[in-house]
Order: structure tokens, then sequence, then C-alpha cells
């Protein structure tokens, strides 16, 4: 979020910081609010198609010595974060747990890493930025990105342009930990396509499809990183660029999906941050599964019940979702996004994924 | 195994289709050897220190329906392969596998993916080429690389030179599947340092240890990939670069530093493509979990177990793992890589690396 109308995340954090010194000053016992982050208080936003919190609040007070010593962590942390922005510093979420075995007093350190990495998400949740913001890095950085874009990264030794087709190796553009550092250029892409699995990515990438249909392909590498989630929005947001999702034909790749259009429980307090409710679902659908004959497993009964969960999951109360779990559940097959190879090597990219774009009106 | 003294892998797939037609020509039952793949049949090379075949070989041959049925789908699987390296093409195993159900002789066809994959490994074994010189790709790419390094990648799109720091953003190069397509051109290195993990990768670029210290940093994000085994074995046999291995201080990391420096049982016909013996283990030592006063975990029985697994394993028998081994056993701790940010986040590369180089005389 470090868009220019967004307010400066070490002033977000100095003023929790303030707000703890005014409570002591005023003679009242520190405090701090935060949304109750149970699954009760998640709610689908059927307007804007993410996750938010509801309206249920709990305080952390320095009533109890547990409630003290958390907001004491909270001090230190707050310290060494507006430390770590102002030097242009940044560091792991797993760092932060180890280095707090330096800060002087034994109350402040942290007992385990769940704890830290608690803190960071109501640091996020309170002041309203980011863990990006914050210079906090994840450890698992994001995927690559191979397309007709240009882009400015501002990196620590400077600005690099980079065209992420003739700058680059077969192996694409690797997306940074924090994509906000990336401004897009040029480009003259007609649409953005999130693939799942890097056999398939490389796949697309040698039959030059991204050349051939303009297309930024991004791949996901499974369940995808924040980074990855972050600049498939932007790229779909700044680019004005519909964007489709193309993953296996089975329930846990639904999930994925799932996280890219709709962000995920977890990360609720940040889905208009990662979400990217536009995302269409291309395939494999289990539709396509019997249209194109493709080579099957059958479903296991962990896949069924993934299934029979996603039908109560709100996400995927849609009539295309509803329609097409329950076809699955009916054929009980699933089938991988290679298996497309069974028709030919060029099968994905001269025939299904163009009838399937043309269908879904992006060609 | 591209480099000029090496037979061309299309040569070396038509003398194995041609030895099958002979062997009909003459009169004979077709038949083909391969090295006995068991675990008894694979020594360590005490000379070379990487695992090796031993001398016994089992035969496919023609006399029993199954068997014929084998060389049948070696017969198809070469002919799929020689037209792919003709053209220029290249696909997955998996791929491969889905791809033979579009072949005209059902018999022909793989009844699952093991069986095309076992029968990619005999077709290396017995011709002496590799996976990569088959164009066949892995599912899961290589890491990255950042350092003071210019090299050539040949991709399907023509050349691309790339400074491995100037020309890349903060995530680095990103290796392609088969870096035998690289060409080194130019470097400032003075050695390569293979890091185990992606938070203690991302501190070493900001704290710009690579170029401080002329380092090569390899990302090997976790067990390392073939194509990262490989270009580590080509900067340190090309570049005569000394090359150190850094990975958290248990035994699951040992392991990854062995497959590095020595290989594995599984690819034990690829150690002279893929490992490098000379590879030396830089920590964290159980004796710097001590000297440094590192924050630990305690042993799990997994743990204890592996540790006295690897006291029987050939790899691990010199002096120096054999006492940093029983160290362990003894202190019944480990610690990560990023734990040294106990005593600051300058510490790994102001003091801890510094120091170990300098004691194995890299520095």
């Amino acid at each position: 979020m470090s868009t220019e109308d967004t307010p400066d995340p070490r002033e977000q954090l100095m003023a929790l910081a303030e707000q703890f010194y005014d409570q002591f000053e005023d003679g009242d016992v520190p405090r701090m609010q935060v949304p109750t982050r149970t699954k009760t208080n998640i709610e689908y936003d059927e307007d804007k198609h993410v996750w938010v919190y509801g309206d249920r609040t709990s305080t952390r007070t320095a009533k109890t010595v547990s409630g003290a010593e958390k907001l004491l962590k909270a001090t230190y942390t707050i310290d060494f974060l507006l430390q770590q922005i102002e030097e242009g510093r940044s560091s792991t979420l797993r760092e932060l747990y180890y280095l707090s075995e330096s800060w002087d007093l034994d109350e402040a350190q942290f007992g385990s890493q769940d704890e830290s990495n608690s803190l960071i998400e109501d640091l996020e949740i309170v002041s309203g930025a980011t863990r990006e913001d914050f210079h906090m890095r994840p450890e698992e950085s994001g995927a690559t990105i191979m397309g007709p874009l240009r882009l400015r990264e501002q990196t620590r030794r400077g600005e690099r342009e980079i065209h992420c087709q003739k700058d680059v190796g077969e192996g694409g553009y690797q997306i940074p930990n924090n994509p906000d550092t990336i401004d897009f250029l040029d480009n003259d892409a007609d649409f953005v396509l999130c693939v799942e699995t890097g056999g398939m990515r490389d796949r697309l990438v040698e039959n030059g499809f991204d050349e051939e249909y303009n297309a930024i392909v991004v791949h996901l590498k499974g369940q995808p990183a924040r980074a990855t989630r972050r600049i498939t929005k932007r790229l779909h947001d700044e680019l004005d660029l519909p964007t489709v999702v193309f993953t296996d034909g089975d329930p846990w790749s639904y999930r994925i999906y799932g996280s890219v259009a709709y962000g995920s429980i977890k990360s609720a307090h940040l889905s208009e941050y990662l979400a990217t409710p536009e995302a269409d679902f291309i395939g494999i659908r289990p539709q396509d599964i019997v249209e194109y004959d493709l080579p099957t497993d059958p479903l296991s009964d962990s896949d069924i019940n993934a299934l029979e969960s996603e039908l109560e999951d709100p996400r995927f109360q849609t009539d295309f979702w509803e329609e097409q779990i329950e076809l699955q559940l009916d054929i009980e097959k699933k089938s991988e996004q290679q298996s497309l190879a069974s028709r030919g090597l060029d099968f994905v990219t001269d025939t299904y994924l163009p009838e399937r774009l043309d269908e879904m009106g992006v060609l």
C-alpha cells in the first residue's frame, strides 16, 4: 500500500505508541483494541466479493501480567520496525523472533515464533498498514513473470528496468518480496494468465503463448505467496487487464483460484490489498474433463470432502461453481493441467486456451 | 553434458534403436542391459567421493510379454525423444506420460508415471546421456543466483546476456531448467556460497554480502533441484571457484549439503554431472551452536535417528562429520541459519561468515 494517498506506516506505528503513552499519562491502564480474529467474526462481503472482519473486537490490556507483557512486546517491536523503516532495511518474521533475544528486557522477548507472527498481524490490522510496509519479508518469495511488460524495480542497489521477455532468461522475471517496489512502464498485453504448475508454465513459454497472444504469464507455484497475489492484483487493476487463472481440475486447485480471487480467511484484513475478485477461472473445469475426454484419476475421499465443503463456502456459491462441483461429484474424476498433453504438446496453446478465452470473452 | 567432447545424444539414442533392429535381423530376441538399480549395487567411490553403480546388470528381454512391452515402450519413447531433440522442443516427465495416450499402439502406452519416469532413467543410464540432453524438463525449476557474474543464456527466443547483479531485480537471476544453455562470460567472484533458506539468501543480498565479498550466492531452496546442483558444479569447475554450503544446523540440512557435494543414491548415474565433491560445509555446525551460543531447539527422535544413520553413511565418514555429529548427539540441540539474528541482523555478514571463510581458507 505504498501509493501516495495512503498514510506513512511510520506515522501509523508511532500513533500506536503515542496512544500507550497518552493512556499512561492519563492514569489509564494501557490497552489496544483489535478485531476478534476467530472464524465467527470473519464475513464474506457479498459486494466486494472478499473476506472481511466483522464488528466484534477484543482488547489487549495491561491489567494482567500476560497482557502487560503483550503490550511491552508490541512497543519493543514498534521501536524495531520504526528503526528498520528509517534505515531502509528489512527482515523476516523468523529473524524478528530470534532478534528479540538481543533486546535488553527479558520480558520483551518472544517465547515462540507464533507469538511474534501473531503480533505482526495485530500491528497490521490496528495500524492499517501491511507487513510489507513494515519491511517484513516472507520466508518464501514470489514466483516468476513472463510477458510483454516493461517494468522498473526499485532495488537497494538502484533502479532496474527490465522487459519481462527481452531482458530475462527462460526462467522469467523473479517477483521480488515486495512487489510494491515495482512500477509498470509499458506493455503490449491483452490479458494476465496465472498458471498453477511449473510444468504448464514452461509449456506455455516454450510454445510462445505469451508472445502470440500478448499474455502476461504469472507462475503461481501452487498456493501463491503474498507477493504473487499482490502483483496479480496490481497487473489487473493498474493495467486494466482481464485476469484468468489456470489450474488443475481438482478441489485443491479451486482453492488456489479462490485465494487469488477472493482472499483467504487468514489474510481477511488484507483482502483489498491482495485479492483480485474480477479474476476468472479458465480451467481445468470438470466440464472440460468430459468435453475434451481428458485422462483422469478417481476422486479420493478427501477430494470428495473438499468438494462438499466448497459447496458450503460462500466464495463458491455461484451458478458456475455449483454446476461444476456437482458435475465433478457426479463423474467422480479429476484431471491435471498437463493431461492436455494426451492430445499432443500443442493442444493446450493451439486449441484449449484459445477456445476457452474466446468463450470467456477475453480474446 | 553438452560439452563438445561428449557424443550427440541423438546418436546415442539411435544406437539403442539400431541395436534392437540388429538383434531382430540376426534372429535374436531383442534385449537391453542396464545396471541393477538396487541399493546393494550402488557403491560410494572413495576416490571420486560420489555414488556410482556397481558391476551387476539386469537384462530387459522380449522373451516375456511384459518384457516385450517394455522394449516396445522404449522404442516409441526413443522415437519421440529423437523428434523432440530434432525440433528443438522439450517436455516434462508428466507430459511424456500423458502424451503416450496419443500413440497408435495401446501396448506402447504407459500404465503409470512411475513407468515412464523409470524408462527415462534407464535410457539415461544406457545411452550415457542425461534427461536434459533428451530435452526432458523437471516439474520444478531451479532457484536463483545473485553475484558478480555475467552470463549468456541461449533461449528459444535468442541469446540473452545477463549480469547477475546489474541486470536483475532483488529476486536475482532465475536458473533455467537446463543450465547447460548458459555460458559464463566474465566474473569478479572469489567464491560460490550456496544458501539453504530464502530468508538467509535475502539477508545476504540485503546486506550486500555478494558485493562486498565478491560472492556468487546460489539459493538452494531446501533440497536443491537438479538444475541448481548442475549450475553449482559448473560454477565450481569452470570458474575454478571455492564452493561452500550454508544450511541450518540439523541432520536434514547436512543431507542437503550431501546432495550438493556427493550426489544421491537416486541419481548415482549422474554424480559426475551433478555433484561437487570439493564443496565444503560452512555451517551451521554443532560447534557453532556452542561457540556462538545460538538459540536452539531440542533434537526430536527423528532428528536423533537421522544423525545416527548419517554416522553410518559413507559420505559422512570423515573426522569432521563424525566429530560434529557426535557433538550434536551430545548437546541434543539444533539451530537454524536465521538464529544468528539473535546477535543482530548484521552478525551473519559482519562476523560469522567472514570468520568461517577465513578459518576455511576461502578468504
